[in-house]
């Protein structure tokens, strides 16, 4: 017989705390303080119907991997569950009426376009979680600003015709030198989450690496993969390395082609904003008194396992249990690429994690123009791949990267955007927009196919500067009686 | 008997496409899939009369030209034809409003003047077409930007007390170191279109060049020239080399004095800002899916006959079938200008389109001061004329160029924006106010003439340097409480 | 018999002026001219009660020290006193509210925070004091804004799992690089004055360097320390050395571990911002006529004493009275910190006075990166312990500091900004979010404990490089039309 | 018997113009082709009162000097006289209740307060010739702004407790090193004129240069000179050589101690600024057609004499024609330094007019940090005075200037708008301000002379580098959603 609602709500305290995921019930009153998120969280929906809040940040495994079979309680009848009628907030209200507002996916030219209606649309807590970064959000803005210090020098008068930007990544062949890099949390943004950015990656030929936060479950995002496409991994390594080793091994044989090891994240970063959507107006807690507060954002919730023991050492090690190729994911100086190198995996990717990690960490894009001129000077710059991700936006940005050296580029957040904005479709559109700019620009910068791409076609002079202004002088600025345009006769 | 409305009202579908262009009938039926442009802007005026949209982005030879005589059914008795009642929207009656309120000619003091009365009381998408640049348009801003990137070392004490600024291009003598340069549909901005310029660039002793795409057919341009009035062409290469064989040799057996070989336009650049103007909100078209669209703008449209293949290769043949000198209009690098010396063309034009291809191209006057030294090296300053376009506002920027090595600048956009604002007094007074500054500006640099001008008079160290400032500190700057002026007392 | 409100009443002029403190009654007459602050405030409350204004910006001690005991009128009915109806400001009746509505302590998350929260609630004046500059507040700007300059080149795969970031300074064992640096008049925040930040300091186990300039006297100061917590003594020279004599010799007796000479203040700064804060709009004083007035803000009136004939030769006589290690606080440039060593004193801060003496003067931290490479070369690095100050607010400014040779930095404004909103509980949780993020910086730049932070980990090439941009194009600018993003549908 | 308004009013047309000035009738119909200022604001007057137009732009002996006696018609009666009824703009009413709010000159702390001041009490026309530059003002406002870019390396520990800051410029002892430079039409800020500064210069004891276009005339000024006050002459170079002659002459029997020549404005600059503000809106002259309006503003309606043609030939003859010292005025570039010390004259102005003649050109100061090192190489330091003027705001701007090696600083506009605001009272803080600002950064820096500031006080690596942003990423920054401090409650 299936419990009842009624039953279920009168466990709703920190003593004996049950709740409902998916129409069944669950003790958690003893999980209550091993929960990565806090106690908090869970006892906000104790005695009631947690799924909406629990669906977008837990794998659909979550439950049967981590709470004791002998809590899982059963089926509720969900008729008996009395329906919370939520008050809309004002600015829920206001986000539905943007919805219904919504440009219409043509509407998109660029990508940053699917960026703006995004944040229009999307909910404050996803939207601070997807869009926020370290601390300032210096190095999270610096990543684009980089490719704006670089300038083309273009050729003239090549014929370019016919135009073929395809390229080979890691052994795959694909349509255009990006690829889906990894992002935590799809289903934030889209209720089905990663897979969606897995079916339009076959659709343009491009590869999907697949995250370890992801809201997908691992295989579900394999399953939803078609025919020959190609995927990768990305792992946060585990503190119990024998966890770590089942991930490995089950993804080789589950078909992935590379093993992305994150090297940036020993921790996950601080972000603010995310934080800062977290926090709710009810009732003061100065009592709190000295300690900080664990509520801390998402990231910080779902990482708790990672290991910051994480290093050198390690590789051998990952060598011994895989044949996938091994990229470290987050280089981000010249003596670790030619560590990397030495130590004899199959590629770098030089990131700084979309600036969600250490602010003031140099842009991808910078590094890489430190790095191969030393790479050229030794002759191993062929030894290795190198990927550089963060920032990428414009089709110009991929020309940029692949000039300096790259072998192709990672775009994260654009797809995400495109995704939560307008599902599939706008995903399908953002990398068609991006192919179009990608022919466009390959024409215009005098080269038919990516092997031309080289260094003299850019100006990097500017990329290693980083200088603010003096500060402004407010007294002088605000004397100053700006020029004007024309003025307009009166109106009569 | 002249057809009636009523008869061709009928023809107003896909399957039989009717359209009225100045008082005659042409059956597009077969001809709308080949529509440079796209089927739908045709369909939008099937059975109706298409003048006003058809004019300015037509020259007038076009449907005599592309349109078999077949479906030429004739004349139509125009006042059967029914007048729309085109009702007005709430911007087009504030266009109208601040047409009313124009300021007058004499309010404008300087190029910017012109552009920002232009901005408020010419239609949306003309102007848009006319201000939009590439992607991002950072170019297109760069091109005027760079100049202030140059400062001069003025020399006093010289004798000014006459100056002259006549200078020689191509070998014709003109009042001052600019030319008109080739700008496409003038009769966005004026009914007349191009001959405006024509006859404004008569007056002032300048040269003007004649576009590929006019709104004014070719031969109205030339014959709206006076006396020894001279003319240049600018030349989209056709795919067709028939085809470009006829014109340029048609233009040379005309008079023209200059071949100008456009050679950074392989394909036409995507402008958002166009293509957003030519949105309109009827109706949801989600469902057309994958696709991106194709109305991309005026540009796109008129441009698909270019052919991307135009090499090095085909130069020879171009001094093969004219006499007129060949300037290649687009060069961006030191190796192209010299590989341009080596195949023995008269000149080039180091430009990047108004920043309207290639965005994160360099701005031409950028380019003249890394020309220039290396040339000089060599010796071979004097083997070519070096024009530069792009962001010329004031006669202090053409000073600058002249004084970096050109033999002279090209400018477009302000003069296009003179005539759609004041018509042809606007451009008169465009040009007269340059030749205002020209004159006060070589008496203050210290210079009676333009071969005084020279390198040592300008300070170009900062010219090189494309960077940005470190991404603001929002929360640093929001918590810094400007100084302020000294506070008025309290009102009363 | 207690003196009489109505008594104390009739002595309001400057011929016969009395004011009651704290209860007690002074006459004042004699001592207006030798006011710091010059004899108009105090005349203000002549016949009345002066505590509220007195009291944060005086020491307790201070009448009995400077007025002489027959001055001393005795105790006051208070009873008697007319209690003066203050008609609140509009202004203050707005900071009430903002003071209702403050944000809780939990929902600030950085140290930028703390000072937008203080900002709202504090007192105009008082924040005038704290927050304002020299002249244009460039330097003080620039001190926060130099470390934007300076990025990261972290390392990736070291282990981490354990960070110390636990230092020495002077012989001190502390949890974390920073002190909480002098700052004068603590009481304008809080009613407790620095007595707050003492407490603070021995919970998180740093150390405060107590201000010549307090509120607190200096011994309340001392006896709020507990345990073998560390203190040392910031000290501004007296003209008269024999009183200064006595302060350093009692500070040393009572066991302070330090004594950081100012030297960077022969004249304190003008701050305008502190001095506008003081004008009152009561009547016109133009008749004032030609004289500058005397009332310049808090800094100078309490400043009068210091003697600005100090001099390089009074440092051997501060060896000889004192066995405190000496630092010289103020020091800004390598000559000096060279000339330091050579007179033996064992260290210097690097420090512009957080930008409130000399505008454009450097920030501390630039002025370290040109220190550090010339001391390794002559192989004097560890000859002397340095400090800088100005513009910490994140622990990543800490860890750049550390990288490029400081032992230590300071911080001033942020804890005195936590106190005035907060209280204690403010200051502790602004040194609790400093630990936070220090050990999570720690590990993301790759170092396990602070030996570790050496200068290949930051790029500073941007650091020494105070350029402003050429001034702005207003009417470019003004007539560019900004790219946009999809537009929403019209609202209905 | 004198002449009556009726009588007068019949002469109001071009073919009979008769105007009032100042009581007295003149008859200028021939006059009026001739008139510098066109003739069109003349016939505004025509047949009425123009004194009150007339006044603040003509020396009072400009009658005398440029209409022929038999034209002056002699005193009129004013009591038969129509007083025009002159309806006040609403901007004229503004202003005068700007005038009644007016901050009390105390509330001036800088000088930059008097302009915030001016700017809002001032005649618009006046403000607008007092406050426009050349073209797009970039060096006007750069001139300021350089000093920005220069920085201090003070030292310490420095014995400042006396300061003196007098110094001696071309053998006149002056009280602070800085002078006032000649401006012209000080009658548009007050009616008493150049005077004002007069005798705020002798308060002070420093220098003021008599401009050539003063409203006051020459001997007017010299004339408010008191007891050994020392004055210089500005000129402009008349066509008529004798006319120069004659002036230059007059000037050295007056006492005259310097003769600055302006070497700068061959042709005095467009502003426009100061010609927009001209304009009015009194029915369209379109009409006017093709030629540029002559009325461009105050300053080249009385500049007309001023003779191109000067040039290095005449040095000598102004050598043969007077004992005073000559100064150029307005170089800017090291080789014509050189080649005024070469051609023996005693001085130097490092100047861009203000930034009102080129624009572009680059600033005083920064020329001066250029020229030193050149002429110290030479051993030439010492054999010409170096004055710059431009920008100078702060008394840490005039020490930049002297560290760099300048003997003084020339100040003008910020004297105008004291002068303007407050009358000499204005002009008597501003400078007082200065004095004060002078001897505190002088101890800051740690000099007690001005002998003791040099080049290694300042760095100036920032200041020769001219460069602007790349031009800023519209889209990119609209969709970042900027960090934000603590959110408060929610208004009950």
């Amino acid at each position: 017989m299936p419990l009842t609602g009624e039953e279920i709500a009168k466990h709703n305290s920190r003593e004996s705390c049950w709740v409902i995921v998916h129409g069944k019930a669950y003790d958690v009153t003893e999980f209550l303080p091993e929960h990565p998120g806090g106690p908090k969280i869970i006892l906000k929906y104790a005695g009631k119907d947690a799924t909406e809040e629990y669906e977008p940040i837990h794998p659909p495994d979550t439950l049967d991997k981590y709470l004791d079979k002998s809590k899982h309680l059963g089926v509720v009848d969900m008729k008996t569950v009395e329906k919370e009628e939520k008050e809309e907030s004002p600015e829920e209200i206001e986000r539905q009426q943007r919805i219904e507002r919504m440009p219409i996916l043509e509407q998109c030219y660029n990508l940053m376009d699917f960026e703006a209606v995004a944040r229009g649309v999307m909910k404050k807590t996803a939207w601070a979680y997807y869009s926020s970064g370290a601390d300032d959000e210096i190095t999270m803005r610096e990543n684009h600003t980089a490719f704006h210090k670089i300038w083309f020098r273009p050729r003239i008068l090549v014929d370019v015709e016919k135009v073929d930007f395809t390229t080979t990544m890691l052994g795959t062949k694909v349509d255009i030198p990006f690829y889906v890099t990894a992002t935590a949390l799809g289903k934030l943004g889209n209720p089905e989450g990663e897979v969606v950015l897995t079916r339009a990656a076959k659709k343009h030929n491009v590869v999907q690496m697949i995250p370890t936060l992801a809201s997908c479950s691992f295989d579900e995002i394999m399953d939803a993969a078609e025919g020959d496409q190609v995927q990768w991994m990305q792992l946060y390594v585990n503190k119990d390395r024998e966890i770590t080793k089942k991930i490995v091994q089950h993804a080789e044989k589950r078909g992935c082609k590379g093993l992305f090891i994150t090297v940036d994240a020993p921790q996950l970063g601080r972000r603010e904003k995310d934080m800062r959507s977290k926090f709710t107006d009810t009732g003061s807690n100065v009592q709190a008194g000295s300690t900080t507060d664990n509520s801390q954002g998402a990231a910080r919730a779902i990482s708790t396992f990672i290991d910051p023991g994480l290093s050198w050492k390690d590789i051998p090690w990952f060598q011994s249990i895989t044949k996938m190729p091994i990229i470290l994911k987050g280089v981000q100086r010249v003596e670790d690429v030619i560590r990397a190198i030495e130590s004899g995996v199959q590629g770098v990717v030089l990131s700084n994690h979309g600036g969600r990690q250490l602010d003031f960490a140099r842009s991808g894009i910078e590094v890489l123009a430190e790095v191969m001129p030393v790479l050229r000077e030794r002759g191993w710059e062929n030894r290795i791949e190198i990927f550089v991700d963060g920032g990428v936006r414009r089709a110009t940005d991929i020309i940029k990267a692949l000039c300096l050296g790259a072998k192709g580029v990672g775009i994260g957040r654009p797809f995400l955007y495109a995704m939560s904005a307008y599902g599939q479709p706008g995903v399908d559109r953002a990398m068609q927009l991006l192919k179009d700019e990608m022919e466009m620009n390959m024409r215009l910068i005098g080269c038919s196919n990516v092997d031309q791409l080289n260094p003299t076609l850019v100006d990097t002079r500017g990329l290693n500067m980083h200088t603010t202004s003096v500060p402004s002088d407010t007294l002088g600025m605000s004397v100053y009686d700006p020029l004007v345009s024309p003025k307009e006769k009166a109106k009569l």
